[in-house]
C-alpha cells in the first residue's frame, strides 16, 4: 500500500528525465521560464526541449521539433503551450510511453462547458495511457529532494530544504504559503499546485504526502473539492500519521465568483467545510501566515503534552498581548509552586516576583542567564508543559538571547522551548540561529501567542493516534 | 494653543543638550547602553555623561562626578540607575533648570504602595520645577527629526525617518510596531515609550502629535488608561486632523494582572474601551502587523472615496481570499460598465472575461502593461475608488511589476493604487520600490485586504472633519 502510492508519483516527483514541451530562447514566452526554471533547479537528469520551430539548439540543449523524435519513455512532461495545442500534445506524449504531465495553460474546465469538454477529453487520453497530469491551469510542482522545479518560476527553487510540503489549488496562493515559510525560516520538501485536477486530486496528493518518508507536515490551500468524500478519507487517515493543516478560502459571493472561474470549482458553505475539516482531523487556519508559523512549531516536533505555558520577559507589553490570546484560546498560566517560586526568588532581581507569568525587568536583558535558571526551575514543574521567552532583540547592539543553552534545558526536561524573538524580518537570521538549535522562534507576540493555541488546538485533533510529542527533538 | 504644547515639550523633543546620568563604560549596565544610544544616533548637542565614580571620561566623554557639576539650563536628563537614587536624582536636576527627564528604571507605581508613594513624591518634585518626565518603568523616546535615542537600545535609532509617530505604555511592544513598521518599509518620526506616566499621559502624547508637523499618523499601544475623560477628549480633537490608530490589550485575567504589575495600569472590560475609541474616532487595530500595514496607507495617502474596488491579477487564488475579506467587510467590486468592458475586451488575452475582479491569467505575468491598461479603464468609471493589483513576484529572475507607471495611473485619476505583491521579506526592497513610487504595496493577500477593510472603516471616523483624500499624491 505504501509503496504503491509511493512508486504511482515517482515520475512525477522523481523523474528520470523530462521534456519542456514549448521550450524557447525568447523570454517573453513561458516556455522560456519553464526551462530555466528546470535547468536552474539543477535538475540531474536529461531534458529534452521540445519545439517545432527550435534550431539546433534551447538555451544550448539539444532541440527536438517534436515529442515524437524524443527517445521513449521520457517520464515527466512540462507543457508550456497554448491550451488548443495541449490535447495533442498529451496523446503524442502517452504514445511515447509519457507517465507523467505538468499542463499550465489555461482554458478548460474554469472557461465552461467547452473548456470542461476539452479538459474530459485531456483527462480520458492520460489515464488511457497511465499518465498523472499535474493541472491544467496550474504553476507545477516543486521537489526539493529531486531538485525538480517543474514550473515556469525559478526562484520557487531557492526556498530552502525541509520537511514542510505545501499542496495548493493556486499557484498564486501556495507561493504566497512559500513565502510565509521562507520568512519563518522554514524549509519545503514538495510544493504542488495541482490547478484544475484533471486527474490528480487534492486526496491522492495528500495520500501520497502521508507516505513520504520526506514530509512531516502537510499543508493544504483549498478553494473547493470536487471528491469531498475521498478527500475526508484520505485526509483522516493522512492526519493520524502526519500534522496536516488547512487553509480554506472562497466562501462569500464574490470570492467563490472568482474561484469557480479560477480552477472550476466552487466552495460550499465555510460551516460545512469547518466541521468536514474537523472531522477530518484537519487543524484550519486563517492566513497563510498563521499556517507558516504553526506549521513550523509542529514541523519542530514542538507539540507541548498539555495547557500549560511558563512564561518569562524582561518586557511585559508583549506578555499582556501573548496572555490575551493565549487565555482566550484556553491556555493555563500555572501558578509556580511554593518550593518552585522560593528557589526562584532567591535569584531575582529586586521588585521581581517569583509568578507566571514571569518579569525581570530589563534586567534580564541584560543578564539573559536569568532566562535560563527560570526556565530550568519552571519546566520541572509538572503541570507546566512548555516555556515561551520574550526578549526584544539586541539588533546586535545588544544582548543576544541564550538560544543553545535555553534549547538545552527543554531537551532536559523533555518539553519544547519556544521564543517570541521581538525582531525586523531584517534580523530573521536570529530566528535561523534559534531554531538551528532546536528553539521555536516567532518574531512578534500575537505570531507566538496563536502558534500556542493552535498546537493546543491540534493536540485533540492531530494526536489521536500520532503521538506528536514524541519527536520532540 | 498650537505653539503651545509644542513648546511645553520642546526640551524633551528637541533637547539643545542632554545628561546621562549613570553612564558607563561597563557594558553589562544600563547606563553604558543609554549613553551609547544617544552618541550612535548621532545627537547634534552636547551630552553630559554623569557618574559619581567616573574618572575623566566615559565613552571618551569628559564625565561629570555630580549633577550639581553640570553647567545650568541641561535641557533633558536620562536616568540610568537604581531606582532609590531616582527621586534624588530629579530633585537635583530640577535644581539645575532640568526641563525633561526620562526614568527606565521599575519599582514604582507598578510594585504596590510603597512604589506608588515614591512615584507621588518623583511627581510632586518634577512638576514643582516644570520638568516633564517619561517613565518611570520605560525604555524612553526616539525623535528621528532631532536625531534623538533616549533609549538604552540604539538599534531604535536604525529606523528609517517619516511621518508615522508611536507611542505604547510598553517599551516591549513598541518595539514590535517599529518592527512591523520597518518590515513595512514605513518611516517613524517619534518613539514614546511612556511606562508609569509621572506626569506625562497618553492625553498629552496625542496632544502634542496631532500638532506635531512631523506626524501624519499617530498610533498608540494601550494597556490600561487613567485619565479616560482627558485622553479621549485630545484625542477626538486629534483625530480630526490626523488619523490615530489604537491597538489595546490587557482584556483576560492573565494580561490584566501582568498589565498591572506592569505599568500599573488596570484595564477595563474590552467593550468599554471599544466604544469610547470609537466615540473619539480611533480606528482600532488588533495587531502590530495590522497597525503597520494600515499605518502605512494611511500614511501615505491612501485613503480611498468610497467603497469600490477594482482588483486585478496574474494569479486567481490571492484573490479569492482578498475577496473573502474584503466582501465581509463591506467593501464592493462594481462590475465593469459596458462600454469599459468592451474597451478592456478588445486588449484582454483569450478566455480572460472583462469583469471585477479580473484575471488575466499567467500572460499579464509576462505582459505586465495589460495591469495599466486595465486599471486606467477600471479607474475611470466613478463608482471604482481604488485599484489593486494583485503579482507574485519574479524575485529577480522574471517579470517586474511596473510601480511607477501604475503610480502615475493612480495620480491621473486622482484615486489610491494598491499592489498585493506576493513576497518573502528577502525580497521586501521591491515593496520599499513601488512605495518609492506612490503604490500601497502589501506583502500578502490577508495583509492587502485587511488594509483595504481597514480604510473602509477609517473613513467613517477619520474623516468627519479631515478630508484624507485630499492628502493623497
Amino acid at each position: 500500500m505504501a509503496s504503491d502510492v509511493l512508486e504511482r508519483f515517482r515520475p512525477l516527483f522523481q523523474p528520470r528525465s523530462i521534456a519542456v514541451v514549448g521550450a524557447t530562447d525568447n523570454v517573453f514566452k513561458l516556455g522560456f521560464h519553464a526551462l530555466t526554471a528546470v535547468t536552474a533547479a539543477g535538475f540531474e537528469g536529461e531534458v529534452f526541449p521540445v519545439n517545432p520551430n527550435a534550431g539546433e539548439e534551447i538555451q544550448g540543449l539539444k532541440a527536438y521539433r517534436s515529442i515524437r523524435e524524443l527517445p521513449r519513455g521520457v517520464d515527466l512532461f512540462i507543457y508550456a503551450i497554448p491550451e488548443r495545442l495541449v490535447v495533442p500534445a498529451v496523446r503524442e506524449s502517452v504514445e511515447m510511453g509519457a507517465r507523467a504531465g505538468v499542463i499550465f495553460a489555461g482554458g478548460f474546465r474554469e472557461t465552461g462547458p467547452e473548456g470542461l469538454r476539452l479538459q474530459e477529453e485531456l483527462v480520458s487520453i492520460a489515464e488511457g495511457g497511465g499518465m498523472k497530469i499535474i493541472g491544467p491551469n496550474c504553476i507545477g510542482i516543486v521537489n526539493k529532494h529531486a531538485r525538480l522545479n517543474a514550473t515556469f518560476a525559478s526562484p520557487l527553487a531557492w526556498f530552502p530544504e525541509g520537511n514542510v510540503s505545501v499542496v495548493s489549488q493556486s499557484g498564486g496562493m501556495g507561493n504566497s504559503i512559500l513565502n510565509e515559510l521562507m520568512d519563518e525560516k522554514v524549509g519545503i520538501s514538495k510544493f504542488i499546485s495541482i490547478g484544475n485536477r484533471a486527474n490528480v486530486e487534492f486526496s491522492d496528493m495528500v495520500e501520497y504526502l502521508s507516505e513520504d518518508p520526506h514530509t512531516s507536515v502537510i499543508c493544504l490551500f483549498i478553494e473547493g473539492l470536487d471528491d469531498g468524500g475521498s478527500f475526508l478519507k484520505k485526509a483522516r487517515a493522512a492526519s493520524r500519521r502526519k500534522p496536516v493543516l488547512v487553509y480554506s478560502r472562497g466562501y462569500t459571493a464574490s470570492s467563490s465568483r472568482t474561484a469557480l472561474s479560477h480552477t472550476g470549482s466552487v466552495a460550499s458553505s465555510e460551516e460545512v467545510y469547518r466541521g468536514a475539516f474537523l472531522q477530518a482531523g484537519l487543524l484550519q487556519v486563517h492566513s497563510g501566515s498563521e499556517m507558516a508559523a504553526t506549521c513550523k512549531a509542529l514541523s519542530m516536533g514542538g507539540m507541548p503534552a498539555g495547557d500549560g505555558v511558563f512564561i518569562s520577559t524582561h518586557s511585559a507589553g508583549p506578555v499582556v498581548a501573548i496572555c490575551d490570546i493565549c487565555e482566550r484560546g484556553g491556555l493555563r498560566f500555572p501558578p509556580l509552586k511554593p518550593e518552585v517560586a522560593r528557589a526562584m526568588a532567591s535569584f531575582l532581581p529586586e521588585h521581581a516576583v517569583a509568578t507566571n507569568p514571569l518579569d525581570m525587568f530589563a534586567f534580564a536583558w541584560t543578564d539573559t542567564t536569568l532566562y535560563l535558571r527560570a526556565a530550568d526551575l519552571a519546566l520541572g514543574q509538572e503541570d507546566i508543559h512548555c516555556a515561551m521567552a520574550v526578549f526584544v532583540t539586541g539588533g546586535g547592539a545588544g544582548p543576544v538571547f541564550p538560544s543553545r543553552e535555553y534549547a538545552d534545558i527543554g531537551r532536559k526536561h523533555g518539553k519544547p522551548v519556544f521564543l517570541c524573538l521581538i525582531t525586523p524580518c531584517a534580523l530573521a537570521h536570529e530566528i535561523a540561529e534559534a531554531q538551528s538549535h532546536g528553539v521555536i522562534a516567532l518574531s512578534s507576540p500575537e505570531k507566538a501567542a496563536q502558534v500556542l493555541v493552535n498546537l493546543k488546538r491540534g493536540r485533540s485533533l492531530l494526536l489521536r493516534e500520532y503521538d506528536g510529542t514524541a519527536s520532540f527533538r
